[in-house]
This record gives C-alpha cells, sequence and structure tokens, in this order.
C-alpha cells in the first residue's frame, strides 16, 4: 500500500510521525509544496490549485490513498482534492474531520477552541465540521506561529509571549460568547511544535480547569488506520527501523531536510526537488 | 513612458510611492507575485524562475523600463531578469545597488549594516555592492519582520522587542568584528514601514552616534529618476493627482487592496487577477 501524505511544507511530516508506529507495512511518499508555500494567508482559488497540483503529483506517482495533512488545503479544498481523485479510486482524508472528531469525543462541556492559519478559520471549515458533532466552536486565527516556528524559535520567551496574546484573545471572545471551552484543538501541523508553550499559556490562562490540547496530526492517523481496517503493530518498530519513506519537495532539498528532521522527529537523508509549475 | 514595478507582495509599493512624485509623467504598471510570496525564504533557482515569469509579464503588457522592487529577485535574480528584458531593450534597475550607493554616499566611518531577508542575506548582494564602494558592509537576516507587517503589528511592543533581539545581535557582530557603524540599510521593502520602531530602537542601542537608517526604496527612485533624466515636477501634484496606475497581483485583489494601501499611502481601488502558472 502506497499512502501520499501532502503538505504545503514540512508541518505534514508530524502526521507522518503518527502514521508509521500505526501503519508500519506501508509505503510512503511525503510532498512539500516548499515553493508555494505558506497556503494559509492565500485565497481559496490559489490554495485549490495548488493542492490539487500536488495531489495530482502524488497519484501520479502510484499513491493509493492520500492524506491531506495541510489544515488549510483540508479545510479549502478538501472537495477538488477528492474530484481529483476519485476518478483513480485514490480515497482521501483530512484533517479537519479528525480533528474535529478528536475534539469532540473529548468535551463534556461541549464548547471547543480551535487555533489556525488565518485561511483555515475564514473558511470556518473547523466549526462546522465540530457542529456536526454538537460541539460549539471559536476559532482564531494565530497567523505568526507558523513564521516563529519555521525561524526556529521554538523555546523563545517572544513566542510565548506571542502565544500568551492570541490566546487571551481567544479567552475573552469565549467569555463574551458564554464559552465554556474544556478542548483546544492545534488546527496547523506547524502548532504541534509549539505544544510545550501553548500547554503552558493554558494553565495560565484558565488555571480552574485548562483546555485539553488537541493535536489533529495523531487524530488523523488514526482515521487513515481505522479506514484501511490496520490494527497496531504488535511491537512497536526498534530505533532504526522505518516504513519506507520517499520525501519531495518543490523548493530547496536542504532547507527541507534540515528543518523537516525535527518535524519528523530523526533525519531525512534524500528529498527529491520536484517541478510542479509556477 | 510606461515603467513596470514588480515585487513579491505589496511591500514594493513603498518603491512605486517614492517614484510617483519624482517622475510624475509616466504611467505605471504594478505587479505583486502574491499567490508565490515570499520570496525571501525560499531558494536561488525558484526565485529567479518567479522573478522572471513576473518581469516578462510586465514586458508582455507594455512596459519599457523594469524596475525590481523586490529586495531578493533584486539580489538574486537580477542577472536572470536583465536576460529576460535586455532582447526587449528594456532597462532593468534593482533596489540593491542603489541602496548600496546611498548607503555609500552618507557614510564616513566606511561601515555600514543591513537587515534582510533570509534569501538575500545568504547572497551576500549587498555586501558586495557596498564593496564596490569601499563600504564594508555587516548584514543580518530577520525574518520575522515580513509577517509581523504583514500582519499588522507596526506599533505592537512585540514587534519593537523583535527588532531590539535582532539589531542587538548584529550590534554584538559589528563590535566582534571591529566595525564602527553610521549607517543601517532597510534591505527588504516590507521594513520601511517599521522605520520608527527601528530608528526608535537604533537610538537605544548606540546612544552615542545612531547609525542613520536609509531607505533603499527612495534610492531606487532617484536612481530610475537619473537613468531616464527627469528632472523633478517643477510643482508637486496637489491632492488626488496621481500618474495612472494600474495594479496586478497574482492571488487575492482583495487583499492586495486593503494591505496595499497601507504601503502605497493612498487608496488602491482596483486590482487585477493575473495567472502566472503553478
Amino acid at each position: 500500500m502506497k499512502i501520499g501524505v501532502f503538505d504545503s511544507g514540512v508541518g505534514g511530516l508530524t502526521v507522518l510521525r503518527a502514521l508509521l508506529p500505526r501503519i508500519p507495512n506501508a509505503e510512503y511518499l511525503y510532498l512539500g509544496d516548499t515553493a508555494r508555500l505558506p497556503y494559509g494567508s492565500k485565497s481559496q482559488a490559489t490554495i485549490a490549485r495548488y493542492a490539487v497540483s500536488s495531489s495530482q503529483f502524488l497519484i501520479d506517482q502510484g499513491c493509493e490513498f492520500l492524506v491531506i495533512a495541510c489544515n488549510t488545503a483540508s479545510a479549502l479544498a478538501l472537495n477538488e482534492i477528492n474530484q481529483t481523485a476519485a476518478p483513480h479510486g485514490v480515497p482521501v482524508v483530512g484533517v479537519i474531520a479528525p480533528g474535529a472528531a478528536a475534539a469532540s469525543a473529548g468535551s463534556i462541556t461541549r464548547d471547543a477552541l480551535v487555533i489556525a492559519t488565518s485561511a483555515t478559520v475564514h473558511s470556518h471549515a473547523y466549526a462546522s465540521a465540530c457542529l456536526s458533532h454538537q460541539l460549539r466552536a471559536l476559532e482564531k486565527a494565530c497567523p505568526l506561529l507558523v513564521p516563529l516556528v519555521e525561524e526556529g524559535w521554538i523555546d523563545h520567551p517572544v513566542t510565548a509571549e506571542i502565544v500568551q496574546i492570541y490566546l487571551s484573545e481567544l479567552r475573552t471572545a469565549a467569555t463574551e460568547a458564554g464559552s465554556t471551552p474544556d478542548t483546544l484543538v492545534l488546527g496547523c501541523t506547524h502548532y504541534p511544535l509549539l505544544r510545550a508553550v501553548i500547554e503552558n499559556v493554558v494553565r495560565q490562562l484558565w488555571p480552574a480547569s485548562p483546555p485539553q490540547v488537541i493535536d489533529s496530526a495523531e487524530a488523523a492517523a488514526l482515521q487513515v488506520q481505522a479506514q484501511l481496517h490496520v490494527n497496531g503493530p504488535k511491537t512497536r518498530p526498534g530505533p532504526g527501523e522505518m516504513a519506507p519513506c520517499r520525501f519531495f519537495a518543490t523548493d530547496s532539498v536542504t532547507k527541507f531536510c534540515d528543518l523537516g528532521s525535527r518535524f519528523l522527529g530523526q533525519p531525512i537523508d534524500e528529498v527529491q526537488l520536484v517541478d510542479l509549475g509556477g
């Protein structure tokens, strides 16, 4: 089974990382559309065009299953990607629906918070997906978090300060809306790298009952596993053991290796440069 | 005379703004390649490909003179743009050489500082251009400043804090290198919007003799004026009077209007969406 994983950049490697121990017998192709990133600040038409050509590339490479690890592409282009994949009989899983389902499963108060890119938030894809589970979601765009992660300022005090600003504004909005959230969804694949910082700020802002932080990467991997009817491995892969992975990027492969290893949690030695036009 | 002004986004509008009062009798076409921005974090090959197709578009529209308002494209793709423009007899002016010349003209100590995007800094285009004037330049990449401007955090305390971090590191590097800078070049068209913040920090860090802040937009406009042998207007255009300008963008025209008006210093009512492929 060839599984294609697609993201605008390296953030989706957190989804691949979650897939590897769950479906260890597959072959993985990962595409980062790094020449055209970020998607999160662009328009629906542009995002759909980029996501479709990226998905087509993975299908052309023989992928039999597509995982759209990019929240922005999942939020704004899932229909278009499905239209591209359906004629080839290739199922598509995005990260929004699994993330919303996981948020719903963990919520008692039925109020959730979602932080994501501007494009994802403006699409209200998370709010709609949550609503289908009778979960009310308040969304907040946090456009500076992606550049901060890309810059490597993971443990930087300025990053904590910016997270504090965004989440304080979100808390105010929640209070004004009469929302009592017990769940916070990380609606962008870059954000799991800031999980420790975000959880710290959440504990400061909601000291009595801090919302639980949900990572849609983990939820998406579970969804793929369920759709493929794969049981977890009896033994976890040992160190150095990994399902075969091939990596593709549309811009500098050096940068992909350097930054990507941090997201995947293991070294990436080889990346192929591909030209998707543009 | 049709003058084409090109940038990856709206930042280059600061160059157009400097051109308008100097060459009021021209017709202007401005292209922001917003679907593929930012350039500053991408590779030379990708930047050159994007810059060439953008320049070709402006030439196809009948431009007789090209101003590359993007520092990153000027630093990494000026040769490729020249090769595209030369067969059409279209002269090309970038922002690096004029910026370096202006820095040199203002420097007594012969030591300058340059802040710019990662790609511009790694190309060392400013250092080379300064060296041709016997000016020694120390360069520093400030990758978070573009997202902060795009986010509209112009007057935000966090922005001042990040500027402080970057410039403190640059001051340390200068001290270690035995440099006594009296000039600081804003080597990215987004940075003039942070001029007040930057000048404040400069005064704090170098209280005895703060380096003079140089804006390459202004310098580039003077260079274009010189090459076109245009004398300044006898009377400055009155309010509401402006040379005819047409605006083109490769992504959302709404966002271009909103953000662009801030850079141009006057409202932008109409933007045409163009598809450069990709």
